[in-house]
């Protein structure tokens, strides 16, 4: 039996019906059920493709991306993943991301969709401005197909905003189910989400949130750790607690990352802003206020700076399960006397775990494609079996 | 009886033998069967890709699109068009536009196109070089094919030249078709296309031109509109003139956006520059007299502000048949209220109308497919119902 | 028997195992039977193309583009390459190209080469860097390969280096051996590689690098030229002497374009910066010395205006063969009283040789497609066989 006929049969068992013609949001709209499901079809996918077996669902269509903020490993795993499956990725470059008005993005919503069978959008630079582009553009579309002006309403892979980072986080976890050998693994162990100095101090939340959204759903331990001043949304933190409490795993904070690390199986130590300062620097974008905005920076570096000691050392991760726990990074990172003086990570730490880090990338792809593949296929497990099936070949010769 | 097959059964009665390997600069190169032959295949490949049955004419090509002047809605039409027949695009970034010298055009054209079977360009940014830069284009692609350089042809489709914009004015008429229940019912429906304030002054004049060099060819009454000044080509009033005459609709001219109005079946406010200011413009930019630019811009935005009361406002709907014309705008207006303070038409009116509106822009796609279609297909009737028949999916599951 | 048939039964003969899973850095790495190998496999793609048989080799796929430097020429030639064979490009911009850390450009690569068949990559900024960053590149990927990050290894097309620019020459050589009307007939031909003045200084050396170190291996006579301080790299030097006396050709330098130029079957007038001062100008980059930096520039302009006699005029196309040699250009040519005032090159010269120099560039798709082909598929004769075989159509209709 195939690796995806296993995987087929595993699918088969989980309740799925709402994914189809669904869109990504965040996480934990999703049931555990449809997570296994994306994590379930992701393998399958990179099984196919490894065997050179073609996985495209597409003759022809659209994947449209916006990335209203730099991206170099979303970019290419969402090229990657629209390529997979048969379509064609058509870019919408804004350049650089403003504060956008509602009825221009109904407008171009509409405009670029014509063809189009997915979305994938980055908007995260704006605290309570990230989700509202996508949901505003989404919303759009949904009026768009009612009146008959697109003939299918494309779904949305939400590729980062301001509250969540689904395909990065969804990655993420799909590497450590891999290294623990199994999403029943997972129970019981620790893992601690603390915060790191960088020298860029304004750094999305969407990861740390993401990844306290997610994680607590897997019965494991979540720590959250970051110096005073630096929280994340506080419903979000609702939303970890009460995942903790369902999955019977737990989530708690704390104000100390030798706390966090100590005993952790997985580490994810990095950089992000404060909640609260992000909100105050969204209102003064919308209110133009250039100075405000300078003196703003000022002082987050001046706090920032306050914290160099919050780094990923030799030391600290002696503390962790071992002093081998699974070291999680988004990448880029900062790395201490390497792409800066002082950073999220000593050298020798970021070094020793390269080739973990860029599996944990390499399932971004598969992440997305499944998330696509979801959405857009009525009958996933016949659609698995039928493409073993035919078994046409990726490449010819 | 599919509508793909009565729509091709309507193509059999069709002249069209001259649009097989020829290129689309202007609509009133066409003839009437010819455009007819456009909107009809348009109307099929929608059917077609509505069923979920693929379209595609080539297995692998390039469309190679060269942008020199902004785009979002003709640029995802281009990219929605090509990969609705199988083609890749290529985009030339040519950056900003600048006069371009024939020799550079020349060898640009040939070095691009080696694989190319489509070229879309946009060049509207100068009165007398829009035209010009595509025609020696297309004439060093003639020498390049008949000195065996390439080893094909690529044909043109014109995405707005500083004459016509046909693949924007045929999306509209097709619109307006759909709208009025059939082309038969075109005969003696009132068309305003009037000049309207916008506080950017200068926008092209290839929308206006083109609709008075189209709608005037199905027995319309087309009536022109604006204040004095606003001149738009003198040859392109000749060949709506001409037009009229032969099609038994009018065609006539006015200095008052109410007469224009009034009784009008459909209404197609919007501003544009004036016809003798950008030719005195193209001469600045040729002699790179930057002051002397500078001026004419000042002038213009004087001569502009004298105009405000052009606009579409609910009290100007009100004089159209029954206060319910068909209001068309390309895309995007200038909203008083919303987008500027005062601009080309109240909030209230276009947002009554923006269900339309975006019928009118989903119509872009087909019509460039199409385009393209005719002119690389040899048989169009019979690939037609070859697609239809042979049904391959364009989503598999 | 078709052409293809015929290039199928010559590919036949020649030892080429070495190709399959390999990268193509420069020339001298290949055996003459890898080069003839490109030769022929370029030749059989364009037959194929030109009887509309579709070559395609992948249903999906990525081919990564990477062009630290400006391009028009062979990006559009890598996008049809790649679109020839199946495969869809996803464009790495980088903006500008810096001098790259080393675990910058490892961390990169995996990134970006996830589902990546081919990356082609141009860096011909910097001497000592541009081969530095592909083989950095490169080795990363090998290294994610080994890993199991990577699912395949991409192979690499060398889109030009500080070294050499292999599409380049070998569409050159491809172009002139069709001119010459056969491989065969290279023997004792005399090729001019010759300086030629421009107003811009910096241009870089792999083209005479690149020719040097491929013509001599086709037992010509190749001249090298330039004013003194115009030496190229000496080790490339070694190469071209080193080839020269292998193939019973020759290769010897000059400090006299008329010396050069004097009964040449072929010319290849150009300008380049020397070898000395772009080694000072990486160092000074490296340094991050702007005030060195302008000072070089000041010098090279000087330096360079005392060679405006280095042109490719009528007076010196008399000289050479019947005053009929074949001239040879990359493009874009610097053309007195066309593009600059004193240029490379006369313009009744190379208006004369417009139609050669185009069907010269036309070779550089196919010869990217012929190198991608020949590392990734295993058996290219029973390919090309296939492809011929089963017939399918580029275009359908």
């Amino acid at each position: 039996m195939s690796k995806t006929e296993k995987l087929a049969q595993r699918l088969e068992k989980l309740k799925i019906n709402g994914m189809y013609k669904n869109d990504f949001y965040w996480t934990w709209d999703k049931t555990e059920d449809e997570l296994d499901a994306i994590f379930t079809v992701a393998d399958a996918l990179r099984d196919l493709r490894e065997r050179n077996i073609s996985t495209k669902v597409f003759d022809s269509g659209l994947g449209i991306s916006i990335f209203r903020d730099n991206s170099t490993r979303t970019r290419f795993s969402f090229a990657s993943a629209c390529n997979l499956l048969g379509l064609e990725v058509s870019d919408l470059d804004e350049k650089k991301s403003q504060i956008a008005h509602g009825e221009t993005v109904r407008e171009t919503a509409n405009m670029v969709s014509f063809m189009a069978d997915v979305i994938g959008i980055r908007d995260d630079m704006f605290i309570e401005e990230g989700h509202k582009y996508q949901k505003t553009f989404m919303d759009a579309l949904d009026e768009g197909y009612e009146k008959g002006i697109l003939e299918q309403r494309p779904t949305l892979v939400n590729l980062q905003c301001d509250v969540d980072h689904p395909t990065q986080t969804m990655a993420d976890l799909l590497h450590v189910i891999h290294e623990m050998g199994g999403v029943e693994n997972l129970k019981g162990k620790k893992v601690a989400m603390t915060w790191a100095y960088s020298p860029s101090y304004g750094k999305p939340l969407s990861v740390p949130q993401g990844v306290i959204g997610l994680f607590t759903r897997f019965g494991m331990d979540v720590v959250l750790a970051h110096p005073e001043g630096y929280e994340v949304m506080p419903e979000i933190e609702e939303i970890a607690r009460a995942n903790a409490e369902k999955s019977g795993g737990s989530f708690r904070k704390t104000g100390s990352m030798e706390d966090a690390f100590q005993d952790a199986d997985i580490v994810y130590p990095k950089s992000w802003a404060p909640f609260k300062a992000m909100e105050k620097r969204t209102q003064l974008y919308r209110e133009g206020d250039k100075a405000g905005i300078d003196q703003l920076e000022q002082e987050l570096l001046a706090q920032n700076a306050g914290h160099k000691d919050w780094t990923c050392s030799e030391d600290m991760m002696k503390r962790t399960k071992d002093g081998k726990a699974l070291y999680l990074h988004c990448l880029p990172a900062d790395i201490s006397g390497l792409s800066c003086a002082e950073g999220e990570v000593d050298n020798s730490v970021f070094d020793r775990y390269i080739e973990p880090l860029y599996k944990q990338a390499s399932f971004k792809p598969y992440i997305i494609a499944a998330m696509i593949f979801l959405s857009k296929v009525k009958d996933p497990v016949a659609a698995l079996r039928e493409m073993e099936k035919r078994g046409e070949k990726r490449k010819d010769f």
